[in-house]
């Protein structure tokens, strides 16, 4: 039976498309089962209904405190019995307990070389520091932000023409061709974890 | 009139042979004009003496302050009438004082792609952290460990089959063909700094 993948998006899901394109080319194959937001206005929740993506709207406003918001969370995963849960642009950090919960099971994509430009504006702060080899990092979630086993990493050159725009461009695309590979790698179980370091197999 | 390079080295001087190695085949165009040691037993003053570079041995412990340790060296380097230092396995920071004295004429190559994995134990700590890509870094020298503005990077992938010697032996061989690159682009005065910026001419 496919696996069940779960997208986390709080954006406009430009990950999330890519996303849906590869499980529909077969590139990953596996179910794209929820796509869960906690904003209403994310354009990804459009895109999820597009596609005929189950949605669930999860925002942290209805909720007293972190953890009920985040029991709301895992009911979803639970009834949606999904194996992956992939971040794409989710803006928020889960609590330590949720990541037990569901451990090397939560993925997520970071638009620089970790440890390097942890964050959320990785690329713009790569390019004010001036650096000539930034790139992308897809690892699993752990309790610390940006910091968990790296599965995949790729570098993109920062040329003197650059822009922070035209870099963005050229890491998202990146960015595209890179999750779906490393979700497909997890989805085949071939991803091995071993302390900090990620073979596969 | 050629420019005039001070090497700095503490250890063996890897980087010293593939500068000296470069400036042989005229892909330094610059005269190699003094090797400052603080080691005697750095395997570097064997070669700068094989291959008839000066050597200035300036140890610490012989001076009662870093002040004038300090201000040992830079005897030397006006003596010598240096345009350029090269950090090669130089152990020691400079203070502030002889930064700003040669402001944007020393630089230091860093066997990691800054700003990740600063320190003096850069490729074992990108293994270990589990990196996929690291690399190695040329920068400008300012108060601040392996801080400044980058000159070069370039990425070295870490394979699966890496160990951290292998690793090591991969980004020696990188670093032995950036820093005379590096060198050649400051010597022939194609290097412009703005900010954290540098770009070339």
């Amino acid at each position: 039976m496919n696996k069940r993948i779960a997208v986390f998006a709080s954006g406009r899901g430009s990950n999330l498309s890519a996303i849906i394109e590869a499980v529909k080319n077969k590139k990953i194959r596996a179910d794209l089962s929820l796509l869960v937001s906690d904003n209403p206005q994310a354009g990804a929740i459009e895109k999820a209904k597009a596609a005929g993506v189950r949605v669930a709207l999860v925002e942290r406003k209805d909720f007293g405190s972190k953890e009920d918001f985040e029991k709301k969370i895992i009911e979803h995963l639970e009834e949606n019995k999904i194996d992956l849960i992939v971040l794409a642009g989710f803006m928020r950090m889960f609590s330590p307990a949720l990541v037990e919960r569901f451990k090397f099971m939560i993925i997520n994509i970071h638009p620089a070389l970790l440890p390097s430009f942890k964050g959320s504006h990785a690329i713009k702060d790569a390019f004010d520091y001036g650096a000539k080899v930034t790139g992308v990092t897809v690892h699993f979630v752990d309790e610390l932000m940006d910091h968990g086993p790296i599965i995949l990493q790729e570098a993109v050159a920062v040329a003197e023409t650059d822009t922070p725009e035209t870099l963005e461009e050229k890491i998202h695309k990146v960015e595209h061709r890179l999750y779906p590979e490393a979700i497909e790698l997890f989805v085949e179980g071939r991803l091995k974890v071993e302390g900090r370091k990620v073979s596969i197999r």
